[in-house]
């Protein structure tokens, strides 16, 4: 090829770039207007920015369902309830890092936490082979949660298979969720056995509604953060809440963080090529970031020339979802979108400061 | 009706009885016959006659499913295990008396009994309105159990919902068994909420197999009374017993007490007519005998002509299922068979015996 031929190309990628960039903005667009739910305007309009958990002012989260009963509670300094379950089969990446980070600081707004690691899910799920193993590695997770340094006073990080209070509520909540219910929310693909029935029907709906319990002192507004395709299930657990006369929980509607290879997919525990794991090595995360698929052209001259698409940009998002310094975050977005900075620059960044932050706190 | 009309009238009824009787027989023949079970004679041919339990010898327990192992037990003066679960809304009556006694029996035979008392299983099945109220019911059936004076160092009377080892295995259980086969066992009257789901996919498997966990002294040979509709359900327990590499149970099919309305209908708690309760007073058991389906046609003269028909009398079967003098209840058998005994003396025989069984042990 001509370097004409190599520049034209890189002008039609830019445009497939541009494409994409529309593409994932309509897709979130749809999510963020499906039944119930609501944009976040309002709420932060009310929330001064130094107050913005990070996944709130940078737009990772994109919509809530009655968060306000929440706001209202940090108005007034008052206490609200967070759940936000953990599966331990999966090693732990950066997509857990944003909600770890969003759930610390939750609390410092004046949440109490409860973080049940999920070990009977991974059992059923078959992600692992035995309830043993499963318990083992929710052992495990239990410990590495009570080391991210959360208010041990108003966090209660419990491995679910100890919790009997829990199956008890299971039980209760098991008598008012039909299958067909489950099978709108879920479909049949996450319902092939009756451990899969009762752990979506209700032994995750217990976890939700467990700090609402009497013993728990009764009805409370609850915040649940969730991955966009969880929202029906939010649905579900309001009508259930609403049957128990208890609180239905708020829902805050999170991105996924992307995939290092692709924007359109999650990052996944499972797919090593897809996630930093919170326990990879330097070497790992230069390799990785090395490969990861970017916002830029692959002509420098043409990048140059055009600029970058940050959103799209699975090395960008690695500081958007991740940095806490939003002035050097704008910085290297402004840079980057103009050109001025390059994929490799960019790249090079992400791993000082990945390698810094992992050797620092892992 | 002249005279002569009454009594064309009564022998017709008498043919119409006959029919029944032969009605039963096919229908009891057919329930003998399906897959895995077998006929009692071998069984009833090694046990000496003195040595089998009433329902045994009186051939109300009409098949089994591997029950030589539990003979060899026997045989050799050995231990076996039974699991026989009761579900505490319903009050108790004639029909759990046979299963009682026949526990009585068995543990006399070497075994050691382990009696579940279902407190979830009468919420899920909307039986109770809250797990409270179920649980109250079944803390009053596990004291009313505790007085039958079971040899209490071989019998395990718990109420289900306070055994979280039980939730423990039925979690384990519950990944290995999918909706489809329990549609099969159960249809889908019987599972129309996740709980009855769970509770029929899983949580009553545990039940049964609980004895066989290695805390419990690991694998071992098993047996479950159960009544001629459970047979899929032992199918599936075995199959569930093999995945986990336990003993599969063996079974023991009953026939159901009949009601005292109709011999095609079994006894039934939650219909008074049907059934006469542990705790109904001799003037209600005066009344409910009274008004019973008898064996025996309307017109005198012709039941002493033809004689009665001692098998679909739900009156003479009170005597069958329960009375343990067999030769007594062989006299009057042959008695009200040829027409020397009136369905008015065999009554009067019934509530005698009744009201003194129950005022002496009730």
């Amino acid at each position: 090829m001509t370097n004409k031929d190599l520049i034209l190309q890189a002008r039609q990628e830019y445009q497939d770039k541009l494409g994409l960039k529309a593409k994932l903005d309509e897709y979130y667009l749809q999510q963020q207007t499906k039944y119930g739910l609501k944009p976040l305007d309002k709420i932060k309009a009310y929330l001064p920015q130094k107050l913005q958990p990070l996944a709130i002012r940078r737009d990772i989260a994109i919509a809530h369902l009655d968060f306000e009963p929440i706001l209202q509670l940090i108005a007034e300094s008052k206490t609200f309830t967070v759940v936000s379950g953990l599966n331990p089969s999966s090693p732990l990446h950066l997509g857990h890092k944003t909600l770890f980070d969003l759930l610390k600081e939750l609390q410092r707004m004046g949440a109490k936490l409860h973080i049940p690691v999920t070990d009977d899910e991974s059992y059923l799920d078959e992600k692992t082979d035995s309830l043993n193993l499963a318990q083992e590695l929710g052992d495990t997770v239990v410990s590495q949660l009570k080391d991210l340094e959360y208010d041990q006073s108003r966090t209660n990080i419990y491995l679910l298979s100890q919790q009997t209070e829990i199956y008890r509520l299971a039980i209760k909540i098991s008598r008012l969720v039909t299958p067909q219910q489950l099978k709108k929310v879920f479909g049949d693909e996450a319902l092939e056995n009756v451990g899969q029935i009762f752990y979506r029907g209700a032994l995750q709906l217990a976890q939700i509604l467990a700090p609402q319990l009497p013993k728990n002192g009764g009805p409370k507004h609850i915040l649940i953060p969730v991955g966009i395709d969880q929202h029906p299930y939010i649905l579900l657990a309001r009508d259930v809440a609403k049957k128990l006369s208890m609180t239905p929980p708020s829902e805050l509607v999170l991105r996924f963080q992307p995939s290092l290879r692709d924007p359109e997919q999650k990052m996944s525990g499972s797919k090593p090529e897809t996630a930093i794991y919170l326990t990879d090595s330097e070497t790992e995360i230069k390799n990785k970031i090395n490969r990861a698929y970017t916002g830029a052209v692959s002509v420098l001259e043409v990048h140059q020339e055009l600029g970058g698409i940050p959103e799209i940009c699975s090395v960008f998002n690695i500081l958007s979802y991740h940095h806490s310094d939003d002035s050097f975050v704008n910085q290297v977005y402004d840079k980057y979108q103009n050109g001025k900075l390059s994929s490799g620059g960019l790249k090079q960044i992400v791993i000082n400061y990945l390698v810094k932050q992992f050797t620092l706190t892992m």
